[in-house]
C-alpha cells in the first residue's frame, strides 16, 4: 500500500485567465495514476495546496504528523521543488517508513511535463528503497540529507 | 549511463489512416525523456520495430547480443508486452548488468497512456536494482523468472 | 442550437491492447467541446460507431432520418473520412438545414490530432454557411456535390 | 493565402519554474497547424509577445501597419483576450481584407485548452466572412464593433 500526500507546488498549478496567472489547484494525482494503469494499492490525501516558498513550520508539522500517523510503510509526497529539501529534512524523525518526495518543473496539466515521469520514478523508488527519506527528481534518487536544489541549473544535485 | 534499446511494441505504435490501422513507428523515447527533463546520461538505439508477437529467435538473439556487447551496466529495453517475459528470460545469460524491460498498454502517442509512467518507473528501477533481469509493468517490479502476463486481466503478475 | 450526430470513424478510434488493434469507441465530442470552452447551445447524439468503409445503405438512411427529424437548423456530423462524401450526398434531399460533415485523419485520443481543429473549423462553418450540405476537412469548406477524398494524398479536394 | 500575425496573450503562455510564473513565449501556431494537418497556404509572423493588458498605442499601430501592408486578403491575429476588442477596433480603418482576431482562455501548451478549437474556428471564419474585422471566441463570430469581453463570465458577448 502506498500512501500519497499532496501538498501543492508547481506540479499542481492551474492557469486562471481571470487573474492572468497560475494558482495551485486540485492535485491531478488520481487522474495521472488512472491514466498510467495504476488502479489500486494506494490512497491519496490532499494535505494543502501551497507554493512551497509559502510553506510554514506549521505546514511542515502538519505533513510530519500525517506521515507519522498513517499506517502505510511507503509514503509518496508531492511538493513544490523550491523547499522540497527542507520538508524532506523535517521528516527524518519519522521512523519505519520509506518516504519519497517528488514534484515537477512543469505543471502536470501542461502537454509537456516531467510530472508523470517523476511520479512513475518515485513509485519505483518507493518499492525498492529501504526506510528513510529521499528526493526523487530529474531521474535520480537522493538521500534528503545530501541534496540541494541548484536554482541556477534548475536541477537537484548531490552535496558532498 | 543508461543504455536504452527499443524493439517496438504497443508503446511505439502510430496510427496510419491510409491503412486504417496502428503500426509500430519510430520510438518516442528521446522525445519523452526530453519532456521529462532527462537530458543526458543515456544513449538510445532502435534495434527493431516489431509487434512482440512477431519476435523470432533471431530477433531475441540480436537483442541479447546488443545488450551483452554494450558497455553500460544499466540497460532499459522497451518491448511489446505480449512476449516481454520470453525476451527477458533469454537475457538471463547476460551477466554484470541490471536489465529492465518495460512497455505500455496504450501507445505513447495517445493523450492518455501508461508509457511515460512506465519509463519513469523503469528508470528508477535501473538506478536501484542489483544485477539481473526484471520486468517493470503496472507499477511493480518482477524478476523475470517469476512473472507472466495475465492476458485476461491485461496485467503482469507474479507466478509462485 | 447545433445538433451533433456522431457515426464513428477514425476520429473516435480507441486502441485496445488485448486485440492489438484500434476500434471505434465512444465519441470524444462532449469532452472536446468542454475543453474548448463550448458549454451550451448544442446536443450530441451517438448514432452508430462505424468505420466508414462499413457504412451500409441502412446506416445512411438512419443518419438521413435523424438529421431530417431533428429540430435544429444547424447539424454537425462526425464521420469516417473514407465514405464521408457518399453520406454527405445522401443528405442532399434534406432541406432547410446547414449540414456539415467532418472527421479526422488521426484519432482525437492521440496527443497530436487534427480532430479538435476540424471540429472548431466545422463549428464556424455551421454558423456562417447557408443551407446545404458541406464537407469541412483539411482547413477548407467543400460543397458535397463537388468534392472527393484523394486517397493517395490523403486529403479532400474539389472536383471540377 | 492566410496571413497569421501573433501578438502574444494567454494562448502563447509558457510556465517558467524559475520565476514561478507563466510568461508569453514563442507562438505555438506553426506546431498546432502542422498537428492539425494544415501544411500550406499560410504564413506566420510573430509581431510581439505581449500580455494584452500591456499593449500600447504604438503596439496597436504596429499591428495595423503589418496588417495593412501584407498582400493577403485574409488575416488571422492571435491576441490576448483582455484587449482583443480594442485592437480589433483599431483595425476598422484597414480595407479590402477579412480580419479575424482570436486567442484562448487556456494556454495552447496545456493538455486541455480552447486554443486549437479557436484557431480552427477562426480559420473557417476567414474562409467564409466578407471583408471586415471580427472576433472569433467561445464558438461564436462577432463583428468587432458590437462585442465586449464579459470579465465576470469570462466570455465574449454581443453588445446591443
Amino acid at each position: 500500500m502506498i500512501e500519497v500526500f499532496t501538498t501543492g507546488g508547481t506540479i499542481d498549478k492551474v492557469y486562471f485567465d481571470a487573474n492572468s496567472e497560475f494558482e495551485v489547484g486540485d492535485s491531478l494525482m488520481g487522474e495521472l495514476l488512472a491514466e498510467s494503469n495504476i488502479r489500486d494499492g494506494f490512497s491519496i490525501t490532499g494535505l494543502m495546496r501551497k507554493d512551497s516558498l509559502e510553506m510554514t513550520d506549521e505546514d511542515r508539522e502538519a505533513v510530519r504528523a500525517a506521515v507519522s500517523r498513517c499506517a502505510a510503510e511507503r509514503v509518496l509526497i508531492t511538493h513544490g521543488t523550491d523547499t522540497m529539501v527542507e520538508t524532506g529534512r523535517s521528516l527524518l524523525s519519522v521512523t519505519g517508513k520509506t518516504i519519497v518526495l517528488t514534484g515537477a518543473m512543469q505543471p502536470a496539466r501542461m502537454r509537456r511535463s516531467d510530472a508523470i515521469f517523476n511520479i512513475g520514478f518515485a513509485w519505483a523508488a518507493l518499492r525498492l528503497l529501504p526506510h528513510g527519506v529521499y528526493i526523487a527528481m530529474n531521474g535520480e534518487v537522493f538521500e534528503v540529507g545530501s541534496v540541494r536544489k541548484n536554482l541556477k541549473a534548475q536541477r537537484f544535485e548531490r552535496t558532498s
